[in-house]
């Protein structure tokens, strides 16, 4: 749930002078989207977006979100532009927080992921995967690999709390997919949290891709792999392989995966179920109960994990 | 906090198969309102509010509120019109719940009230009381004032784990209004809860009134006294008489007070300040700490009650 920082209607119209984009016309909270806070804005120029960066954010990391949304949408990607005040500056300030207006996008998340969807979610990651090339600034992925044991680490007892045997199996998963991690594959501008609340889909095409706060610079296939784990599996855990192969069949349609990025599919899915159980499970551990947000269960992810360590090959997925 | 329920993309399809409004182009939930789940729905006829209704609406009322709506709607107050869908009926059921389309109004809603934004609400206000004139079935106030001993009673001695001594003043003031509260003024329907967030603006007037879901037909004097508490009160719970005399004046310039309404304005917004306290006081004490709802803090009505306890006039309010 969002909206966490409420804008009066002053603040908002000093804001908006700012900009080239008339007056206002409408201004609604959005119940989507666990980092920020987001309104949907209407104005005389049309229907955006305005985000106010909370806490979670990293605010050096803001103008390398936003440049990068603004290269890939000036690339052709379907996906937020952020739109620049009279100054020429898309950041700003808003109500105590770091702000930005950007595009709004038509098409709606499916809430029900079916395997028609897979095929054009892998060919819209390849698309974003290609269309980054050119922008210049990395970003090192704050949530990569290097992450995982100091997390593991800060996690501690808390694991066995959740689940009894939790942190030595997390250990034990943790020192065999580091040792395995791939070294040199292609890599990029990756998105690294493509969910289905991230894609938009209109008329059975993808219609556009948000939320780009965790984009960062890193192994493609390791975003191909972060999808897997988000599209692919049933609410009981279950790989479904054709949705796997659907996703991963359209991805090549757009950017073929190399032999040796294929060959690495098990264990970078191995890395994408460990990233997400263990925020998952710091945040399940350390957000009070009473917080408007909603704690989302780790152990969905240990299930995906077991299955990617049991994938001996590319077939696992399909391929 | 909004949207408890969520609806699946097939589900929607079939849903709004049903009508006569285009394509769907876009669905996002909104984060306002606390009662209902609401979505921003946009398709190729334009923009809409889809609106879940929750456990807390007693299906029953429902076709009462839409057909109000409407009525209000085609007496020229800019209010949601409930869509009908093809087979002519607005109330319908979506993802296990009673569901309706209605129109869209543009405006945004006060976050901070000003001495401005008064008299245009009171006038809005008059104009909903004459507009609902012929609207002829009636719906008793479920929150009127013969709920309120029975709710004291419910909350027992949750008062006082609130405030010590609140249960004893809450008694005596009880008694004390329902003595003096009067039987024979003019009555209609009535929206009863039109808070700010409730009321949207564009250019300083304003834009439209929402939220039907408390209106009952009850005296118009004691909707106007719930709007003196929502708007002229200020955070520290002090009266801000210049705001009373606004919005009692923008009222009065749509719809006269006789002097008997006037005369008893001190008691109808002494029953106005017990209502929201004693519902926020058993919601408070009722509502499960992890609950995705936010709590409001009764004692705001505390203050209230005690200013319109010592006010021996409608001179109170600036008449």
């Amino acid at each position: 749930m969002a909206v966490y920082t409420e804008v009066t209607d002053d603040a908002l119209a000093a804001f908006l002078a700012d900009y080239d984009i008339g007056e206002l016309i409408a201004f609604r909270g959005i119940a989507e989207g666990v980092e920020n806070s987001n309104y949907a804005l209407r104005t005389e120029a049309g229907d955006f977006i305005l985000t106010l960066y909370e806490k979670r954010v990293d605010p050096a990391d803001l103008p390398w979100f936003l440049g990068l949304m603004e290269h890939l949408a000036r690339h052709g990607l379907s996906c937020p532009l952020p739109v620049r005040a009279r100054d020429g500056v898309a950041l700003r300030r808003l109500a105590g927080r770091h702000a930005a207006v950007t595009t709004f996008l038509p098409g709606v998340w499916p809430r029900r992921v079916r395997v028609e969807h897979c095929a054009p979610v892998g060919a819209a990651l390849a698309r974003l995967h290609l269309a980054g090339a050119g922008y210049g600034a990395e970003r090192a992925n704050a949530l990569g690999p290097a992450s995982w044991a100091p997390l593991l680490a800060r996690i501690g007892d808390g694991a066995d709390s959740v689940r009894a045997g939790l942190g030595a199996e997390l250990t034990a998963a943790l020192g065999r997919l580091l040792a395995t991690w791939p070294a040199s594959l292609p890599r990029g501008h990756i998105h690294a949290d493509l969910f289905p609340d991230n894609v938009f889909f209109l008329g059975g095409e993808v219609s556009g891709l948000i939320d780009f706060y965790f984009a960062a610079t890193d192994l493609f296939a390791y975003d191909v792999a972060i999808c897997l784990n988000a599209w692919c599996f049933e609410a009981d855990g279950a790989c479904n392989v054709t949705k796997a192969r659907a996703l991963l069949r359209g991805y090549q349609q757009i950017r073929p995966l190399a032999e040796a990025e294929r060959a690495a599919l098990p264990v970078l899915a191995q890395g994408a179920a460990m990233r997400f159980l263990l925020t998952r499970l710091y945040d399940w551990l350390n957000t009070p109960a009473d917080a408007l947000v909603v704690r989302k269960n780790p152990l969905e992810y240990l299930r995906r994990l077991r299955f990617h360590l049991d994938a001996t090959s590319e077939a696992a997925y399909g391929l």
